[in-house]
């Protein structure tokens, strides 16, 4: 039954993502629209579910809409989550814009395993591929305007673009650490809180909204996804350092090698043992991952993590609790939640 | 008297602009609100009016605004231009957020005579500089909601947001030019249609409906901007072909040498004279400057741009007569339209 609900609203959100980007589709755009269907996992070589992603933010969305007023077609305040569906495919839109940006950014060669839209068509066309994706993310909110009252469009169109500036803002702040030698972990929280939970926040927040949720639970919900963005940064800190694929076999995909300032790495340096000398003396090779990695362990940066993330994921929890999501949309929802919180196991 | 109102407004225009980039302007993010700050020509080297520009986009939505119903205080249907001004701020950051990519994108060392964004701070940061210029933007146009029933803020939104995606293709359509031989006077429209007429259109447009427009006067107010950002396009291509600056001293400012798509150069290629195998061969040396625009002038290629602009400035004057603009602010854009298309004057 629940694998019902989600299989639904993927299909949904597919669909009208794909609607969305169709704004491009036109005689001498093609090529342009071909660029964003590439980057969405729709065409070209490798496409297929593995390089569309998950579509966890637009889940989160409609399922903190439907749970916030139990899904039950026959109360008053039911909403038909078809008709949030635009701005379900908007926060997607708005999570792709900043993953093509940011491999240009980064020099990342690969995303979901396929070559990064710069690597196919140069750095100035995804440029302009990540400026279509983000415009196209707000007039699909806008689209919200077929099934919402004005000011609830204008009211989840502002927490969109307020997380947007969140993003740009964790987005710089990535970007500047990279010269700085004096980070530590009081850098993190305001460079994960733009990367990371602004926008799972936004999800569950508009979700919570646009579902007429009573009371104080649009800001339970809303600090639900905050907190899920928050330990889920944390443990993809954790097993970008200790996990299977950062330890043995490809050591290059270790966050060491790539020189991220994570978590456990603004442990170590603000212990300012071993690691941090290390650290600061240059680059980190593969070969040396797992004596570093022992290092940063040995120091506590590994405990220290886990401890957050644990933390974190307890605040989720119980926000999510206290959102007291109702019927089937709440127990997919918690399963989503579970799902993410605990994807090592 | 013009001249009050429009410093008036030029003022106000200003002073909103800082307050909304004033967004990014918190301790940890200091040195981002600088980056915009230097590029909106406020700080740094050589900031002053120059270096920010004319402010011709919002100082067209305001006039647009107000000579919609006259700008007279006592008529039922005045609106304050004061209470669109974060409008008017809005279409000015969609014009620089477009700007600063476009500089990364053209590999473009100077803007205004000042070092461009990507060649003072690199083009990762600059990037996102332009993300937070655009996100700024629609930030800004949802702040009319302060004075503006919710279902016109989300339709000016809505205009905004359309004519963006119409930048983003025509900035598509420039690109992808680059590569293309066999490019005519038909490619030119949908990419000037989207690089300049879309963005004056949207100013206006909006300005029109938000000053309460009657019957068909926004269509007007929107045509009106159409043909004058594509007479304003193509005197600009006069001018950087056979302007004073593009034929004599800086002949590396020449269109020729960028090897630019503009309007005479696309009619000299459908002419496929001399001209066009010329362009043909391969990039154009500044020495050559001068014989390479005889060689098109005798071809027709000047004659025809200058019927093309004479033509569209007779059809955005004809809009904006049509469009009836009222009291000081109608004389005001009357003027800055005669201005913008007689600038070679």
């Amino acid at each position: 039954m629940a694998g019902n609900l989600q299989k639904k609203m993927l299909e949904a959100i597919e669909s009208e993502l794909q609607r969305q980007a169709g704004r491009l589709d036109q005689p001498r755009t093609r090529q342009f629209h071909e660029m964003l269907a590439y980057h969405m996992g729709w065409t070209g070589e490798g496409a297929g579910a593995q390089a569309a992603g998950k579509r966890i933010r637009p889940l989160l969305l409609l399922l903190s809409l439907v749970s916030a007023h139990g899904g039950e077609s026959g109360r008053e305040d039911y909403v038909n989550w078809l008709h949030a569906i635009p701005v379900a495919a908007s926060v997607e839109l708005i999570h792709n814009f900043s993953l093509v940006h940011d491999d240009i950014q980064d020099n990342s060669e690969l995303r979901r395993g396929r070559k990064t839209v710069w690597v196919k068509w140069g750095a100035p066309m995804a440029i302009n591929v990540g400026d279509a994706l983000f415009v196209i993310a707000n007039q699909a909110a806008l689209d919200l305007q077929d099934h919402f009252p004005a000011p609830m469009v204008v009211r989840a169109a502002r927490i969109l673009n307020d997380c947007c500036l969140e993003l740009t803002k964790g987005q710089f702040l990535d970007m500047s650490y990279e010269d700085r030698s004096d980070l530590a972990i009081g850098d993190y929280m305001p460079m994960v809180s733009g990367k990371t939970s602004a926008l799972l926040s936004a999800c569950t927040q508009v979700g919570a909204l646009l579902g007429y949720a009573q009371g104080e639970a649009v800001e339970c919900f809303r600090l639900f996804g905050y907190h899920l963005g928050f330990a889920f940064q944390v443990q993809d800190d954790i097993l970008g350092i200790w996990g299977d694929e950062a330890v043995t076999g490809k050591s290059a995909a270790s966050d060491l090698v790539e020189g991220k300032n994570s978590l456990p790495v603004l442990y170590g340096l603000e212990k300012n043992g071993r690691f941090a000398r290390r650290w600061r003396e240059g680059p980190i090779a593969p070969a040396e991952v797992k004596e570093v990695a022992s290092m940063l362990e040995d120091e506590g940066g590994k405990n220290f993590a886990e401890e957050v993330s644990e933390e974190e994921t307890r605040k989720a929890l119980d926000f999510l609790d206290k959102a007291n999501p109702q019927g089937e949309a709440g127990e997919v929802l918690l399963g989503l939640a579970n799902l993410l919180l605990k994807r090592n196991q």
